[in-house]
């Protein structure tokens, strides 16, 4: 089964709710973006490039809906829109790279017809782009690894958070095709439990050998000698390669770094935020309370008790042995000043 | 409130159950010691200290059914009780002193009346010196925190898991009422959320600054300078100073070691097992993956998806600066393997 979180079905965004994964297989169809802008809020649809298709769909119905006949009109409006679409989620870049690619086509539109054509034809175009990165991006990442690699993965970075093969998840799916994977160890991810849920649907659903585990166990199992690799994704990977993830992808590189095991970021260029210089300047999300003290609606937590809960950290570029991208494999120190990245100089491939 | 985790009354064996917290209040009283053995593999009493007098109080119980003329009737089925408590939780090691001490008394009994009577007198005794136990610790321990202490923590070490003022928390208590202490940092405490639900609980109860966070979040908060100690407590500390505690407590002792930050571990000697050389010699309970897969009985996986549920991890002495106990605070090279603990060396006070 191929999973496809974002679907454009001629005229609306259809999103699987990834909310209600793994018991429930729901489908909302949005004819309205800001729909759509609430589902990129409310985590229906989550990963960042996911994220950023989502957004590039959404913006391509809200461009059908604008009643506009000069394009300076429109122009306004639909730059009303992707202030809404900004405001949904801070971290991942891959949100705000589709919102300004769009408004790049805009600006070159001679026609409120013409845009709505091309920035339909963009969205697909990043979609495309974002599934052949995660291919190539596999292949450079499983070429990293062990024979019998035991992988360590944080959250979900399969299908459902690409729409392609995945980043983290995409290397781990080539590696298991390449007879070189031995087992994965899925961290749950709390407080959303993407790991429980969506990372161990796609393993199951592959046949890939797996257990998940508590995100509290990777020390554990470190210390065990049981695993020979750590591979996350990103939500931004700033110029200087400090790179923010879901909360816990500091802790694992922590533990890696201090048990010698190798510690890689897997992210399309997409999410590479050249003018973000270091880990300090990127924005962390803090999400509702409620996420730590309720789990799926039940509340576990004595009423009123406070919690913190910050949804990504930030792991220092010091931490990552590798950033993995569809152009290569690049090594510290990273330098991401200058995109298009080219292969001179730092990069395996 | 004064929390009363087990209570000896009349004959019966009262446990509050602790898997119903913090929704529930509910108090088994058991008149069988089969229930009170039952109550401890189900943790509706856990924290080691708590199980060992649980332990102690379930032998009592069985002790008064036993149906012997001679002492040496009653031993061998005494011991057959014994051995099914030494089966409910193989990793605390309050557990299997609870039972040993218990067993030293049956074997300098006259008759079996005089060991009923002198049964109960020990497992009252054995709760009175953890409690004062638990004060002395946490009197050494707040003298280790600085002005405004922000201390991590995880699990519950409290007066449920003692039925005392608690071992970390009897710490955290002490230095809230010292006024040195400025926030607690929660540790949730995956799997069975120990720390959001019960530890959470108690520092409500109290009126101490606190939030809750995901296990994950340990590594972010120490990268930002706010966690000034992180204290934990044991489930069974070896003769070197390993200590077994809560899964998770090894991933924030190499956290901390990383940041900098004071790790301690708090506990009774009782806790201490100086036939237990280190921490490779202790057993580790992997429990029931569902732990993993459900929360309070909601299923959050996949159906059949796989998982590690190991309870506990090890953290080696070198990784810890200083265990707390009753008798003063020891610094490493730790060597415990000659007790009863003498000041000499290696304490502090």
């Amino acid at each position: 089964m191929r999973v496809q979180p974002i679907e454009w079905r001629d005229g609306v965004v259809a999103i699987l709710d990834q909310t209600q994964l793994p018991q429930r297989v729901v489908i909302h169809e949005y004819d309205d973006w800001r729909g759509v802008a609430e589902a990129i809020r409310t985590m229906q649809v989550r990963g960042a490039p996911a994220i950023g298709i989502a957004a590039a769909y959404g913006l391509a119905l809200a461009a059908r809906a604008i009643n506009a006949s000069t394009m300076e009109a429109f122009r306004a409006e639909f730059d009303t829109v992707c202030r809404a679409f900004a405001q949904t989620r801070p971290t991942a870049v891959n949100l705000f790279g589709a919102i300004e690619r769009l408004q790049t086509v805009v600006a070159t539109c001679q026609t409120p017809d013409e845009a709505r054509t091309r920035l339909l034809a963009e969205a697909h175009a990043i979609r495309t782009e974002d599934h052949a990165a995660d291919r190539a991006m596999a292949e450079y990442g499983a070429a990293l690894l062990p024979p019998n690699a035991r992988v360590l993965t944080i959250c979900n970075t399969g299908a459902l958070a690409t729409g392609g093969i995945g980043t983290a998840l995409g290397i781990i799916r080539v590696a298991h095709q390449q007879g070189k994977l031995a087992h994965v160890y899925a961290c749950e991810t709390r407080p959303r439990l993407q790991g429980l849920k969506l990372t161990a649907w796609e393993l199951q659903q592959e046949g890939i050998p797996f257990e998940v585990i508590a995100d509290s166990a990777a020390g554990m199992l470190m210390a065990q000698g049981k695993v020979d690799a750590v591979i996350a994704g990103a939500d931004r990977i700033a110029a200087n390669g400090d790179t923010a993830n879901k909360i816990g992808t500091y802790t694992l590189a922590v533990l890696a770094h201090y048990h010698g095991v190798p510690f890689y970021i897997a992210a399309p260029v997409s999410t590479i935020d050249p003018r973000t210089p270091d880990g300090a300047s990127i924005p962390i999300e803090y999400r509702d309370p409620t996420e730590i003290t309720h789990i799926d609606g039940l509340q576990i937590a004595p009423t009123g008790a406070p919690a913190l809960n910050p949804a990504f950290d930030v792991t220092p570029a010091a931490l990552i042995h590798a950033i993995i991208t569809e152009r290569g494999t690049f090594r510290p120190p990273y330098d991401f000043s200058q995109l298009p990245l080219t292969r001179k100089g730092r990069s395996d491939s």
